[in-house]
């Protein structure tokens, strides 16, 4: 089944859209690169499924929510798993490194500049060492990768969002504290067939 | 392949384990439904992938995360999209729900009183009518499921945790505010499959 106009619609960060478009790259599927900014995004917003981003849009037909799309492009892809068993070990790794983000996320989104820094510092101290070990060590046990000792999709959720992750996590010595965690990145970004993708996409911090 | 012994581990509560009690049911599969509190879990929680709640073991193996575990089990007992642009359907309206729950979650789990009333009132004028509105009109589209037109696992993700949500949300007419939601819930409590299950378990209030 071949499609005939693809395109990719987020802000002109990676965070949460990365994935797809390292997927969309890394199938070998043109796609509009569609980024946007914060100021033009209330426009963007209600042509949305649920007024979220990213939307990945096939032939018309748009899908949201970053982590359903990066599990549909890794299955036409070949980088789900070879049994429903593996699938269920790629999503439940994939869903806790998701907790990790959604926990360094309610810090990074919370408006109250007092209460931020108190939930920062309680979660570096009560959260995140327990969580990011409990990764480092599955993906030291999974040869480089987040799941079944191999590439799948998940790799490219969390290569994608490494650099965000870092930014809230504000553990500038991530790589080092964690090393297991910067393999998955680097065997991600040191896949051949995302070479052009990479050198042509606009350069971002996170 | 059948499964010699099957377990899933939970808090005695619905919440996000019922899902997989609801499927396991469904599907016929005996299983020790091992139910713990408050006071038994500190014991519980070093023996889990994650030390987090619920956790299915079949055969000795022990399964993580309460969406990989509904995927997973809906997808073996026939509740999985019948091609894989379904599964990105139902993926999708299912992490849409999830976002909501999570919505809601952080305002329950908010330690600090203050903040915690503040950002209840914020997010209920500013952020759950729009995305129950827009949940209620999926629903609406889909026949009383929340994705494909038919049930699948999804509505058993969302009928188990609809009162979690409830209550989280301080919604009491939700019922009769955004009718198409308990569709999905009496679809899925009213499955003959479940009959045994339903009224064997322990009565829950969410």
């Amino acid at each position: 089944m071949s499609w005939n106009k693809v395109s990719f619609t987020y802000f002109n960060v990676k965070a949460l859209g990365e994935s797809g478009r390292l997927l969309l790259a890394y199938g070998g599927q043109e796609f509009e690169d569609k980024r946007f900014t914060s100021e033009t995004w209330p426009e963007i917003k209600p042509t949305t499924p649920f007024g979220q981003a990213p939307v990945l849009e096939i032939d018309g037909k748009k899908y949201a929510q970053s982590l359903a799309i990066a599990r549909y492009l890794g299955r036409k892809y070949g980088l789900a798993g070879a049994t429903p068993e593996e699938d269920l070990e790629i999503d439940m790794y994939n869903d806790f490194v998701n907790d990790i983000r959604a926990k360094a996320a309610s810090v990074q989104y919370e408006s109250d500049e007092v209460l931020k820094e108190k939930k920062h510092e309680d979660f570096s101290k009560n959260v995140y060492p327990a969580m990011l070990s409990k990764l480092n060590e599955i993906v030291g046990q999974n040869n480089g990768h987040i799941a079944v000792g191999k590439l799948t999709w998940a790799d490219f959720v969390f290569a994608g969002m490494y650099d965000y992750l870092k930014m809230m996590l504000r553990i500038p010595d991530l790589d080092t504290k964690y090393p297991n965690l910067k393999k998955v990145v680097d065997n991600v970004y040191s896949l051949p067939q995302l070479k052009a993708y990479l050198a042509a996409a606009p350069k971002c911090d996170f």
